[in-house]
């Protein structure tokens, strides 16, 4: 629709970064949650939901780094908004009282330490939901996207890193990604370079830096890295981002570190994670301010970024509950995941509805009567519903690419017997009332 | 957690009319929104999604009324926040660019006609998914709710009123709510009445006044609709606020829409809609503005209030597309459905899962071996993911209310002779590698 048209009637358009979905790309987004969900509860993990909005303390200063920048406010309302805007001058961090939440680990965090009594640990959970963020509009970025998120609260043990490593590698696996590889590095491994050349006091900016190395050019990271320690790069620092750290020589910044990487390599290769390769990767950091031990990401060869990632955060909790619980989880990337799914046809495209067209508007309760039938038989039935000429019918059913079509005119109501037409092909086949779930089912299979 | 230890430290609580779900209320929730999204699938509806956020000029004026009053704005970012701070004064509306949805009606429609080119007609759509309305937060109102919709585009006819609305009763039988009431009125019956009585520029006042109608004491709606009408109450207004209308005596104010009512009335009867009855209501008015024929709600006798309501709004669509589209749809209120179905124990609250322990770390690949397994055969399976105790493990099996515990002990592994232990009753079960799987299915069904 050209914007002459449009004049003086509303935008259609969803606001700038956000996305419509419409019938099967809908479809295939909630079919997507509903597998993951599944998964995830089949390996024991409880779901959470929380609410979209939280109040802004809890946003602000969880160690999300730069996504606090990104919160989505919303404006107090009534008097405590007028309260807001008596002041001179106004002042913009007075206004807004909520913000949708940035990620799923930070409400997480919040409903763990309040229902901390009604919890048997180690806590098994997952949470799939959107998160929002106000990036900059660009192709390829949201802001909103769905994040799925498996966590273990309690517990700061190999296993439960195990446990969540397993239940993510699988999802993929059931969902037909395979060839993984899952990337390991540890912050204290971070930390102790950090301590070694005189930034402790950065290991933030310096994990961001890091963070970063993937998506621009070598000698760029290795300029901004100076540029963070404000002097030319110690050996430690380019090796990190050449990335020709081995877990021998990374040994000797962080013995406890890499000794407990080793386990945990040793733990997922002899209970069969479901990857390709395991590999230590030195300069893997995590935006995130909030993780304390070893941190991941699975990656796909033939693609550029992360399809999932996470860590372990042992003092995220503490922020809501006073005492630190070790935690350890994941987020599994939602768009991504579905983007190369679709991409790679692992999706099933194929419509198998039964529609049925409305021959006369005194036998649409009977068609209505034989659609529920097939319905409870676990069919999915569209009777046309509209009162309109059988051709504008069909053409419906060709437009939304529907294969099977029963025909129920008079004679075929009131002799019980069928016909069923493949728009495929053309052809009409007959058949008897007796018959015609199992055909169904066939032609359907 | 009292005031005082959490001094210093973040609340932890949701945000005021805000509610966390954590494990069963959650998965609940979610299980609910699967089995409704497939009985409308099972109909030939297709589902879109649509930003939780939108552009406000979309939200306001769209014929939402109260609700608009109630909608969360986002404050704006960046330079644009800036430039309406320097303003003196500042002004609300110049603060705020986006909003939360207060329904899922105002997307539709925004959607609808954005999409236009690609839907075939009628266009039968479902939507779920959660709208927000900054309330007083007051017992059972809260301020983030789940709505399902489900509407036909394109289409006048009474067939499409017969669709929707069997679509949703068929939804309210299959979840095992019966003995429904549908409630019907037409919007015109409403605007004759109010010509005859001289306030037909008031309607939206009128309609919003009969709404209330029954959350208060009939005096208080009398005194309100004289203030209203600005002298006594006519015949017609008292008739309306007390239902006394018949279609026969509804006639002679809108013989169209009453005719129309029939129709609809009868051909619902003829097509065997899963209600206990239908009822001509002539006081039911729907609060919303946008309403332009036929209103509807779902009634329990044992709950107060609706369980499900629409109508047809064929004028909506015509603010985000210039040219009007006819449209019918209804929402069923989910917080209000799952909250009947809990109380009334229509959901299955046994948990099924497999619950396996580990005896010593070194069994622990092994373990997940086998439970990789049952999930294989569709087991919801949860391996303790700490190393702790085994009278922890068992602790947390008891508080997690798990069943069936199977044991997998040093001895267990290398003879592939296994034990299941039934927590409910003690007893402990020997069973080989090859009858587990049918074992346990057996045990779990």
């Amino acid at each position: 629709m050209s914007e002459e048209l449009n004049s003086g009637v509303v935008s259609t358009k969803p606001p700038s970064g956000f996305r419509d979905f419409v019938g099967r790309a809908a479809e295939h987004r909630q079919s997507l949650v509903e597998k993951i969900s599944s998964i995830y509860r089949s390996y024991g993990f409880e779901q959470i939901e929380t609410p979209c909005l939280e109040n802004l303390d809890v946003l602000l200063g969880s160690g999300g780094e730069e996504n606090e920048k990104l919160i989505f406010k919303t404006l107090k309302r009534g008097e405590k908004l007028e309260e807001a805007l008596r002041k001179s001058p106004v002042e913009a961090h007075q206004l807004a009282d909520l913000g949708l939440r940035f990620d799923l680990t930070v409400p997480l965090c919040r409903v763990f330490s309040q229902y901390r009594h009604q919890i048997s640990l180690p806590w098994k959970v997952f949470h799939i939901a959107p998160v929002w963020r106000a990036e900059r509009p660009q192709k390829g970025r949201y802001r909103e996207f769905i994040q799925c998120d498996v966590d273990i609260v309690g517990s700061s043990s190999v296993a439960a890193e195990v446990e969540v490593l397993h239940a993510i590698s699988s999802g993929f696996h059931q969902l037909g990604v395979n060839d993984l590889v899952l990337h390991l590095n540890h912050r204290e491994f971070l930390q102790g370079i950090a301590v070694k050349v005189g930034i402790s006091h950065k290991i933030n900016e310096f994990a961001i830096l890091l963070d970063k190395k993937d998506k621009q050019a070598l000698a760029k990271s290795q300029q901004e890295m100076e540029l963070l320690l404000g002097r030319s790069l110690p050996l430690e620092v380019s090796d990190l981002l050449e990335g020709s750290f081995t877990l021998d020589k990374a040994e000797k910044y962080a013995p406890d570190a890499i000794s407990r990487l080793r386990e945990l390599i040793e733990k997922l290769q002899s209970s069969n994670l479901k990857v390709k390769e395991i590999v230590f990767d030195s300069s893997l950091a995590r935006g995130m301010g909030y993780y304390t031990g070893m941190v991941f990401e699975f990656k796909h060869p033939s693609i550029g970024y992360a399809l999932a990632g996470g860590g372990r955060y042992d003092k995220l909790i503490g922020r809501f509950s006073k005492v630190d619980v070790p935690a350890v989880g994941g987020s599994l990337g939602f768009e991504r995941l579905l983007l190369y799914l679709e991409e790679n046809s692992r999706i099933d495209l194929e419509s198998k509805t039964i529609f049925i067209p409305v021959f006369d508007e005194k036998l649409r309760s009977l068609v209505m009567d034989m659609a529920d039938q097939l319905r409870k038989a676990s069919f999915r039935v569209d009777v046309y519903a509209d009162s309109a000429k059988l051709r504008n019918q069909f053409k419906y059913a060709a437009a939304k690419s529907y294969r099977w079509v029963l025909i129920l005119g008079e004679d075929e109501l009131r002799t019980k017997n069928y016909k069923i037409k493949d728009l495929s092909s053309g052809q009409e086949k007959k058949i008897s009332e007796s018959q015609l779930v199992a055909e169904l089912r066939q032609l359907t299979s």
